[in-house]
């Protein structure tokens, strides 16, 4: 892969960035990321713990049926990804932790997320990634929420913080982390005690409505969230000679979708839902005998989170009974917020008042999103460790998860220089 | 292929279903059980017309996307089919004609469908292709409407009406018709000509609620349907951060399936509508932007298929103005009723009289139902001619369509036996 | 009431058509219709039996309130009913039964109903009541389905039957029913017992989509319903300080009347529902916390109404879930088919054939609809009576419910004369 | 009415809040509240405008009908309301205006409202008017927004400031304000010119969920809303005769209020829906042929408001397209948020810092919710003047709007304490 060699004094983090958005992968499925990510990092002399030493497969929530495993594996040999790493990662664990130590001092881990969504890319000529040539290969999949970035910017990272002119003391740990969308990648991961021992934990995002050149030390307001799948089984039946001997669990699924998305505002809290997906039913004369919702909730706190899934629990069971279907419900994936570490963000802001290209440093950004490295900033406060959740401001095209969002490729050098200052800052040698 | 293997007293009619049964194909992808069967009759000596010959393209509803004809003939190949047959037939066009004359007398046209549903077989042990091992081998599609007893019937058939000692006068052209369940297949064969110089046409089902044993002369109170295919196409955004932004396709759908078999009952007409299959989104977190709905309305006269069609616009426009989306409609098939000619009609029940196995006639049968047949009798009745369509009773475990559909294989005699006595009958040598 | 005097020839029957027209009254509130009716008969010379006499208390489903009970006599009261007979009808017992005997011979009963409906009369200058000065005085009423003509052709009758010269020998029994619409009415008459020595039984209807100079001596597909209430309870809340805080009972009266009119049609048997009414919450800034619906649905045979039953208790019941409210359903009307008997119908059909201004006979037609008079005549079948339902031809503007629906008066002067030959017919002295 | 005569140290607040509770009035129909009130204020010496005086009629949205008017005049009346005062406010023109003047000195108008809401009061033992014997005697009516509790206070109040030891200067204007739900009542007052020369403005509303003894300086969050009426109108037909020719005007109700409440949440924005009450159809088998919607938006921005109002449009057109039916949409009110002035705000802050019974002084709390004091506040402040709008913290049993929310009565006497204060500290005699 060309566009990995590196060596150029920005660690090629615009090259690995489009490489990598061309080739999209979802969550536990991001195995030609992951295994030139580990060939990169390895030829860079980081030591390496990937897959299951990493990520315990019992704490994983939706993890990928054998096949996709297969077909994922499969596509990436194509696309030029090692053998040899792609087989230290069985049944979707596909994360990876670098480490490299100089000497005493205190443990600094950052994350980076590596997974993709299924949103199908504008075909735009305005676009840049058509604009450049870069636009996703993988029909029906997209970077659209900057993890290509992400990614790229903790491989230029890693290129630098190994050169010995790189000026820090103490343990360091790269994190790259399946699964952020969903919320399921963080949670087996620190189930395996990667964070156990982790004295300052930072990680970042690209984006999120801040224009480039603008820093917030931290983000605010992370939602819980509950990701399930919902299945209605009816019966089958055709369409015309006997419907009344069917059990309709399409109109199941549509009852509770409107359902679900009529659930009450909550006037005091952030609430979310969505029924992002919906399958159901096989042929057009036939009464859908099955239909499938992929969901989630959200609240600002446990407890209004507790109100949107009892809440949804009531809109899924009254579609069933409606309709004369049974009804499965299956975690998918859950976020927990988090609250930052004063003196983590106060890093990040002194951090970003001198880095360069960064005009303004915001104290915060309220996010009303979820992220779930909220899940391992919980781990490090438990063990006694600080984190914080910080903003790269980048101008996009459109909101994050559309088809024609897009970084601007300058926040990439900017989140290079941000997390080399973090960690120059936090384990300065005395 | 061993199954196809014939030269029993009954053309192996039961071995030859069992192995249709085995590999379902859905319509215009019956490519191994289209190549398969030309191999056949070919063998038999019949002269066959194939493809483009036999199927205007232009008039194909519902074509298949070459994506998916590739991966037809690809599964067709692996499974046996002969490679020289299927190329004969691109595009979808699966259909077969075969013909033998005798001498002068007139042209007598049989109709035989091959393809099958996207319907799960069930794993009930108690399911005679469970406990006899020829279930589907193919996951999601199942011969659910005995269309693998029809084209069984049909190779039995003409292995006996090729023997020299069958005693029959005049021309005979056996149609092997793709996609009979959407009403898709019919009129393209139908436009290729066909059927234009055809003096008696005759097809049946098996099954339809009738015991084993039981025939009816007549099926009748076919209906007009409408088979259409709507796409509302909205924008995404990310489902937490920015749900505002979006504009929910899949809630349009939704909406519009609930409206749909909402559409009020019709006092003074048959009507049915079905919404048979919805899918919408990509994934959870993102508002869904695009929703395909497949969906049917059908009436017992053109007006009340009119009144239908009228509603079902209303309704899928209604739901896309609701939820701010586009909506795209394409139209994917139709069929039309027709009435059957009494003298055609007559040979039906004089034959099933004097049939070994039978033990009742009914002069009619009413249907509820559709079978794009009734295309080609119309055209044969413009054309002069007479036609009929019949009804072969057998037992059956459940309603057609359904996932534990079976017929009773003593009614596959009693279909060959049918369509010899029909043909000994309708072209008597003088 | 200068309109009731009759003495014409024809009796005044469209003069009191035109009063009764005029002030409509809903099911089991007709108290001027009744008191007036009553009035009339006496003087004709009838003898009389009303209110409890005729109806059982504890058969009535759907009984009004005291409140509306009382207001309506009010209205009557305002309206020129005489107080003495209004009286005699307690708690919306508002049925009449007319007697006269002459010597020995069979018992016949005919039966005439005096309900109007909810409907608000079309304002179109060209609606005859508007054009000839008798439109409905009560906003929101309306003689809709011409039980205004069936009870003026009833009091007609009442006088030529009376007359001395009328030939019929036996005894005659006129049925004035209170609250047709609904199935609520015949009911509780049947059970006071006024049918079981019966003999004879005839009920006929105007309009039914027949026009004016049509008779069908038998109308066939009377429908089996079930009419009930539903009540969602929730809890109410402020709209926007705490909705999360309510219970939607509008919300679960919404999904349940898009659920019930979605219910799958029935390939093999005829089928209805209807929401009719839905009346939820109070002000526009609180959480509904109640909602009433008014419903029924419709099957040909016991079998599909039981289908319709339990349908209808699953969506209500899951609605109910899926909004978190409390369901109460009440039985408000039960209607039963009826098997009209030959013999009946025959008479109906030699009377009507030598009818003046009757031009066509038809055998039967298919109603599609209720009527309970079905009750009645199920009553005199089990006690080995005959019985038959027919409908009266009349041109009419609209389908009948409808805002403008109207009869052409022509067919009152039928309506007269049918019934006169019926019973000279069926009663002829030998 | 022996509950309004006062003399007591209290000025009777308890008593009169009491009676109000009694006899709650919907907005524009407070009849014998606004002529009790009038009356009260004048025998204390406050000179009087009311009526079209202090209320311009082109200016009202939501005007009750002539009918409306006429019984609530009748029952208020009934109620012993006095004659004079009902008289002088037509139209449902029921705000009054009551001033006292003491030399020169600044403007200062205290606003309290009247109106009650369509709630049917809890029967619960447990709930104090049922215990103390004042519960609602008007069936469907309550005061559940504690508007009886403002109005006594501003009765109290003006009887303690008319008092010569009440030591204030200047120019003293009470305002009885109507229908503040559904945000109707401010505005026509407003545009008669009442605020036009205003100084100082204060408002307080008693509860909002602080606990009794807390007072908040000032609320925030005021949203903007728009108050509609939506109808549908359809085709009535008969249910079961021809259901085809129905256009059902309740399923389009249905749909939309189910669609409105799907209307997505906002990340960046507070909003709200609610569709209040939806009233339908006419008779149980009759197709619906006319829905009524009350509804309302809210945003805590003009921008969230005009998502929503852009969007509920969406949703109630394509809702009628749905359904074949017309639409028409009216509007009945609308809020308009406003910013306190902080030199208002911290008169409330220090006042209640000394009164008697307030222990917890909050400087804001944010609503959530609207007040169309707000309304008057921006016209005082175009012209120069300062207003705030405070919170009087009262212990209840439930949410505002709930069939059993109550206030504590002690926080009627902060109330008049707080209003004296304030009055004494803005107007205090140099």
């Amino acid at each position: 892969m060309a566009a990995w060699t590196t060596g150029s004094n920005d660690g090629g983090v615009r090259r690995i960035r489009r490489d990598l958005h061309a080739f999209p992968e979802l969550g536990f499925l991001e195995y030609r990321t992951a295994a030139l990510t580990a060939a990169h990092l390895a030829k860079l002399g980081w030591t390496l713990r990937v897959g299951p030493e990493v990520m315990r497969e019992d704490a994983m929530l939706g993890q990928p049926s054998a096949a996709s495993v297969a077909e994922a594996k499969a596509a990436a040999l194509a696309a030029g990804a090692p053998a040899e790493w792609i087989d230290r990662m069985p049944g979707g664990q596909t994360g990876i932790v670098a480490e490299l130590r100089r000497g005493e001092g205190p443990v600094l881990a950052l994350r980076f997320d590596m997974d993709a969504l299924p949103v199908r890319e504008t075909e735009a000529a305005s676009h840049n990634p058509n604009a450049e040539g870069f636009r996703s290969a993988r029909q029906g999949l997209m970077h659209a929420c900057a993890h290509d970035g992400h990614t790229a910017i903790g491989l230029a990272l890693a290129e630098q913080l190994a050169n010995p002119a790189a000026s820090w003391r103490g343990t360091l740990r790269l994190i790259f982390q399946p699964a952020e969308e969903g919320g399921r990648g963080a949670f087996p991961m620190v189930e395996a005690g990667i964070l156990d021992d982790v004295d300052l934990f930072f990680a970042g995002h690209l984006g999120c409505h801040l224009p480039t050149g603008t820093v917030a030390a931290e983000a605010r307001g992370f939602l819980f969230a509950t990701r399930s799948d919902a299945v209605f089984t009816g019966a089958a039946a055709h369409a015309a000679a006997s419907p009344q001997a069917g059990r309709n669990a399409l109109l199941a699924g549509a009852t509770a979708a409107l359902g679900l998305h009529a659930i009450s505002r909550h006037a005091g809290a952030v609430t979310h839902v969505n029924v992002g997906k919906m399958v159901a039913g096989g042929g057009r004369n036939i009464i859908a005998d099955e239909c499938l919702l992929q969901l989630e909730v959200r609240g600002d706190t446990p407890e209004s989170l507790a109100f949107m899934d009892r809440r949804m629990m009531e809109v899924l069971n009254g579609a069933a009974t409606m309709h004369g279907c049974t009804l499965e419900t299956r975690l998918m994936g859950k976020n927990f917020g988090a609250a930052n570490d004063p003196e983590a963000a106060s890093i990040v802001a002194s951090v970003a008042g001198r880095t360069e290209g960064i005009a303004t440093v915001l104290p915060f950004r309220k996010m009303d999103g979820c992220d779930d490295a909220t899940t391992m900033i919980r781990r490090v406060q438990e063990r006694g460790g600080k984190g914080t959740y910080f903003l790269i401001g980048s101008t996009i095209a459109n909101v994050h998860h559309a088809i024609d969002f897009d970084i601007d490729e300058a926040a990439l050098d900017h989140g290079v220089r941000l997390f080399m200052g973090i960690v120059e800052t936090a384990l300065a040698p005395r």
